[in-house]
């Protein structure tokens, strides 16, 4: 069967502050700039799962995309969404919000709960013009 | 020379209605939900056709992207735009349009039509939320 | 205190057919093309509603938008998406489902249920380049 | 000479909490939800801001849009950008940072230093989906 | 009958320059800064062209929005379309291109080629950021 | 460290016209159609540069975004930016502006600029239809 890749993107908005505790405030100022104002600013993000399988000839779905969205609404989107990032989400903490970052720990919240499918990459846009991806190596 | 990459966007309205045959009501009711009203629903389909070349050092093209524009208008968008893809269109007879069957249906009906390129994917949003990619495996 | 309008965007996706009954098969293929085939198309509606009222001084809301947003959910949205308009909506029974009967139709739905607030347009964009937009007139 | 509306967009990520300091916690819970949530959160503005005036014979400008991009930048977006507006912006202590108060305030902040032409209105999209729009009335 | 606003979305590129010739090259500088450069420049414009009429009882139509996009084709579009807007078309002949003298002449060339419908708006994209609106006052 | 793949778009308006010396008048004419029209005409380009490396694990950070939008400012939209791309742009003399060549011109001149990242594509919109691709090969 032909393999085909299905994509869903969703929107949350959230605060954060991009900052290392190991850093005094002189460093976190140099490295991280305005991004690192101490009580915070926010974005609306903008994130596309991909995943690829086969064609089930009986359906011809690779996976029915309600059940992709709904997987990213429940350990994604539901947790982010009108949060603050530094604080707020569990599976955050200790984590500095960049968008790499959140990239790459949103992969870690869904790759072992897709059956059936591969997932191929998480995209995260925090403004219109700044996107990272992230394909799990 | 340098291998290029180039795409074209094009855009049709259509109908459709999920809905396999082999199914009783019950079970196309629970596999495909509201996709399977009986009197089906529509959506605007964005489509984006990508293929890869050597640019020529004469023209500075891949290939002039009108004639790109022009077969997939003649061979795809023509035949579906204010279509029911249930129905009307030739070459989705028995296809259950499923945006995955769809974007393979099209690459079938381009992938022998482009000289002197290759065509390396296509991708199809179904709405501004959903998109699927097949690039010919 | 200041007047502020307030808009909601939303999304369904439906099919439909514009046909007059009265009309017979010449004159609709005449009248409305392609949009008329016996099959049907759709596409993905997005639909902006707006409202105008006072700032409330102890909210600094005019109203609290997820309330609109539930509105419109409710009374039109909820209704349309992926239905076929020409036979699956109560409300648009007998209405020939072109873009600018549906803005009337959605204003008539929403125009006496919003308390506090003026009820200002609707907007319908049937496709990223055709909009209507109907202010009660 | 003929009069046209001018509109400069520009865009800015802001942090902020919906908070009334009167209201105990359980209110503003009750009326602002999760906007409320005490750590903060944040979007990507969009803003527009338009202006009219007659078009100057010599120029062809109503004004250099420039300008108008340069004065909004120095009066509202240069102090909201990567702020969080419940503490950071001078001209908006003690205002509740909804969507329609921040557009007044906007509107405040740029009314008298427009020479030649009228301000007409701002936008504000707070999300995609959310607009507020200020007129001066 | 109701009164429903039409717009229609088109898109053109075009180049041109900003320059008056009654000005020297300093003042040319000084007003236009690059816009001014000898060889110029150009942009992908978008225009938003609307009208208002009553909902024809027996179409459902104020009038056929594909009769507008042909107006605006053949009047505008298809005039402006890969010209350089100080040189190639006759009704732009001493016309500084500014987006604001644009918008004029775009109304003037459609105004008295619209039965039955009122001419609203002319509204002209030079940049994503960028937009004028002119109404025929 | 885990690889991550960022991204900055940029915008620049241009003007252009392709054109081969080595043909005929003619034969440019045959070849480029209305892209060929002597006068010129131009666009609002959207570029997309990506660059891969790893997680800083002090950052956060592949790289700081801003350092990637001041390189491809400096050396790439800061000179095309209202320039003729035929005549103004030193690093373009000889080069018929096709969206092919502007793409592996621009990979040129960012290559060897970029510090413990890996230059991964360049990607530039030539109109919100047409897009091409370079990757360096």
């Amino acid at each position: 069967m032909p393999k085909v890749r299905v994509t869903r993107r969703l929107h949350f908005a959230a605060g954060h502050r991009l900052h290392n505790p190991a850093f005094d405030d002189e460093r976190n100022q140099a490295v991280f700039g305005a991004c690192s104002n101490p009580q915070g600013h926010g974005h609306n993000y903008e994130i596309e799962v991909t995943v690829e399988g086969e064609v089930d000839p009986e359906t011809g779905y690779v996976l029915d995309v309600k059940r992709l969205r709904d997987l990213v609404n429940d350990r994604v989107v539901g947790e982010m969404d009108h949060a603050n990032l530094n604080v707020d989400v569990a599976w955050l903490q200790g984590v500095n919000p960049t968008a790499e970052n959140l990239a790459v720990q949103i992969w870690n919240r869904l790759v072992g709960h897709l059956d059936g499918v591969r997932l191929v990459s998480v995209r995260l846009w925090e403004t219109p013009r700044n996107l990272v991806e992230y394909c799990g190596e």
